[in-house]
């Protein structure tokens, strides 16, 4: 392609609402233009890059033996009835009439439809194990869409469900597609981690997170830096602490700490370090008060706790609660002589002694409180945020290391949460009616392409991963007038195309620092110039995007070396 | 691919609905399954089958240098309104709320968004000519969706938008698109006409639609038995008449016709031929009343008399009109003494003398009649629909034939329709603002999909065209027990993937007689089958999808023969 002739809008500056990188550059290089808040038309440029991405997706997905239907954006109020997120999922769910007045909604999810797709025409567990996908514009009405294409409301994104006759079998195709995400990221060219990730309301309890790794992901995850374990730091597990059976020395103390609430302004007061402190947090879960006992530098771990509750969701008590419960205004709250509630402890404080607790009396705290001897929780369990430098819970040698993360894929193990809700059943080996065992995977696409730029760019522009950069090489030929540059340039474009690589000429009569700031901008993995005195000593200069170096090459060994390096890096993720 | 793996839910019944033969095929076969009224999903055979229409698109329209983007399915109301289509458009335009209130509808078609692209991102004559299109998922809200794919609400279209700096080369931009269409649907296997259509409510003054001839067809189309002229029975021309100069050789002469109003029924009164007779027919147009005469076989065509009248729609005048104007009973109207009313007349009554017509009068017929002589229209023009027979406007030899056809593609040279309502303008080369001169141009792929179904089937199934079956061939081991018979489909199976060819392995243990039905049914163009009894002589069975004729071959020849056969096709129309 020329230049001349492609439709690339690109610009300095930057609208104000554009304070991510890969909205920024998405913009700036002409990859998409917003037309509503949260959507946006990509433009030929940003469309290569996402067919790239679903080609490797198509390819993956097929070797794990997913098959690809296309299923419709507008569905049936009717189904997400039967499931009951009709009413439940909120105003996010773009909902409307037809021209007859029945409601449908706008996609954000086919979990409904396929369940009955599948439910209608699959009916022996000889037509298992069952895996469709496919990839398809969502829509999802988000309350404040931000970051370019990072959280729109209509996106592109890869949907994929399974149906199996066991638990077991669910379990396998969850492996399989787990292992397919690796290898579509990897081909990707992205650095990110498979974490373990808490379910939420999706349902389900097993699943993963890929992350792509980047400054300014959303998500924090910490991963072992001696296995492979990794996780969203809401799911980070900890090892069970040994409990270090320290006798206790000191009776207990009473102090008095006028006006000091905080665990940071009790410990600066007592001259005591955080770790030496307990904080005690009270909750709601349903009707019920329950107390968490944390050690005072660490924090709850909220969706720990929610599980620790048998999945009712905690609530922070209020300052009135709290004052009831304990007898003292919040601050002074301490697990010592609470009666009436239960407590439950974090793992790291199974054995404490000469810990510093609120009194449950105002400005008070007691001091040389032992875990066991002055207060016995009903329960250890693992409660906190794990953090980094925290060990590894499956080896023995690893600590935790912090990553900030962009999710770009989700593998959910659903069990039966849809099928039985829909009445989807098909008869087992015995003749028996089941449920099905599903699992449901989703890809960002539209995410993934701008993930890979919060990941891979500079001052300067783009720096597109060879898999999925929309040409491989900018031809650029200093002199548009010097008849032997326009034709070696145009030569050197034919066997690029020859070759079985994509490259643009800049065919533009625009000065070479232009060309070369576009060329960085857009962020093609080479750039190959021709100019009349390289020429003349019978060279052109390739360079990779990012890298200083520039090499002096004939026309044809630079052709050889981008063809070698693309070659590599397909096959080093193949 | 392996039969039992595939999600093919073939059936015996067909909903009642289904009265075409591409809904009952494509559902029989297991290809769609309905969602909700006009909306469906494409099962994983229908989407190959897609994938294969768009691949087709991409590399024509590619080679005809157009770009690919994707704009979104919501769209603003802003936009609309800019064009005057938010209150035009009607009830087909799903319209609805997102979460704050703001208006937005659900794309039938792209002219506002690409405009709008346009305007905001090209400047200069100099970034022009620019063509862009895109695939993707478009909904209108049908009153009355119906023949499953051929008229759904959601459905899959390629949409186009060229921009151009002048009429001549938008002009030009419309004929590469031509060219690019033929090309389209000659490699989609497909017999089609491209026919001069009436360019109807999306305005504009020259357009094309691309019609796959079919007996179901919703359309007639006339084309001429000697050139390549070929019209949409609405817009088919009619050669100007040369008026057979005969001196009337008669008086008029009153002639009582009691009870006798239809054509037919005044021809068999009168023992005339309905040619000798003229239908007088009254319009409203506007709030003029416009008479027609036209030959008493011949039938009045309302786009060309819409033409005639400025564009201005005419309305057939009620019968109390016709009595007020003509001063009789409906039946009796008649050109000959009306006066304070256009009269116009049909290029084939020129020079007509000895005609029948209206008295004006109740019961009551004139004959003898001179055109010129006793009434003299105001114009003669082309006004009746053209018929099979009819000589043909653009050569000398030619005559109509007559085909129903399915429109499947459609080009428009739109002008400045869009670009002036939303005031889309570029500097010219002396700096001058114009408006751009723009085209657009659409190919329904499911509709494609479909129409290629009801022109290639039979009472046992589909028959694909090669370039856009969903496989190339069924591989049909008969006993699924005999180790050397599965063996052996195995290696052709490999084989044919080998030589780039697709194939099913019909894997299921099921009788002959249900494995060939369903060959046919789903209707890939070659099937295979491996028998005991064959391969004792060492030859396996090869059919062509549609023949009688069974082929003996070995297994190696059996592959080399469809390898040659798709080359051959794909060959023919590249």
């Amino acid at each position: 392609m020329r230049y001349s002739q492609l439709l690339i809008p690109t610009l300095k500056e930057v609208p104000a609402e554009a304070i991510v990188v890969s909205h920024q550059l998405l913009f700036r290089a002409g990859f998409i233009r917003k037309l509503a808040a949260g959507i946006y038309n990509l433009l030929p440029l940003a469309l290569r890059t996402v067919h790239k991405i679903e080609r490797i997706i198509r390819e993956e997905l097929g070797r794990a033996g997913a098959q690809e239907l296309l299923m419709p954006a507008v569905q049936p109020s009717e189904l997400w009835e039967e499931s009951g997120r009709w009413q439940k999922y909120g105003a996010e769910l773009l909902r409307f009439q037809d021209r007859k007045g029945a409601w449908f909604c706008l996609g954000p999810t086919h979990e409904e439809v396929i369940t009955d797709l599948v439910k209608r025409e699959v009916r022996s567990y000889r037509q298992l194990p069952l895996n469709l996908y496919q990839i398809q514009s969502k829509f999802r009405d988000e309350i404040r869409p931000r970051f370019g294409l990072m959280r729109g409301r209509e996106f592109l994104m890869k949907d994929a469900y399974s149906f199996d006759a066991t638990a077991e079998g669910a379990h396998k195709s969850y492996h399989q597609m787990y292992n397919a995400y690796r290898r579509i990221f990897e081909r990707c060219g992205l650095d990110f981690r498979a974490v373990e990730a808490d379910t939420g309301n999706i349902g389900g309890s097993l699943s993963h997170e890929f992350q792509v790794l980047a400054e300014s992901g959303e998500d924090e995850i910490l991963s072992c830096d001696h296995c492979t374990y990794a996780a969203n730091v809401e799911k980070a597990e900890l090892k069970a602490r040994e409990v270090t059976a320290g006798e206790p020395t000191h009776a207990v103390e009473k102090v008095s700490t006028p006006g000091q609430k905080t665990i940071a302004e009790v410990a600066a007061f007592l001259k005591a370090a955080p770790s030496a402190l307990a904080k005690t947090l009270l909750f709601k879960a349903d009707d019920k008060i329950v107390v968490v006992v944390l050690r005072g530098d660490h924090e709850v771990n909220l969706p720990k706790l929610k599980a620790l509750l048998g999945g009712v969701e905690p609530v922070l008590a209020s300052d009135e609660v709290v004052s009831k419960i304990t007898g003292a205004p919040p601050g002074y709250a301490g697990p010592v002589g609470l009666a009436g509630v239960e407590v439950v402890a974090d793992n790291a404080l199974a054995g404490a002694t000469d810990l510093i607790v609120g009194a449950n009396e105002a400005d008070t705290h007691l001091r040389h409180v032992a875990v066991g001897r002055d207060f016995t929780p009903s329960k250890f369990a693992d409660l906190r945020l794990a953090r980094p430098g925290d060990r590894c819970p499956r080896c023995e040698e690893g600590k935790y290391v912090t990553h900030r993360g962009i999710e770009v894929g989700h593998v959910f193990y659903l069990g039966t949460k849809y099928s039985v809700a829909m009445n989807a059943r098909f008869l087992d080996d015995k003749g028996e009616e089941k449920p099905f065992e599903m699992g449901c995977y989703g890809i960002g696409v539209t995410r993934t392409m701008a993930a890979a730029i919060e990941q891979n760019h500079d001052a300067d522009g783009i720096k597109w991963p060879i898999g999925i950069a929309p040409y491989h090489a900018m031809v650029v030929p200093l002199q548009m007038k010097d008849a032997k540059v326009v034709e070696t340039a145009e030569k050197i474009q034919a066997d690029l195309t020859a070759a079985g690589l994509e490259s643009v000429l800049d065919d533009r009569e625009e000065r070479p620092g232009i060309k070369f700031k576009d060329a960085d901008l857009l962020g093609f993995p080479f750039r190959i110039v021709i100019g009349q005195k390289g020429l003349a000593g019978g060279t052109v200069e390739l360079k990779r995007r990012g890298s200083a170096e520039v090499l002096n090459l004939s026309p044809q060994d630079a052709v050889a070396h981008i063809q070698k390096a693309v070659a590599a890096e397909l096959q080093k993720s193949a």
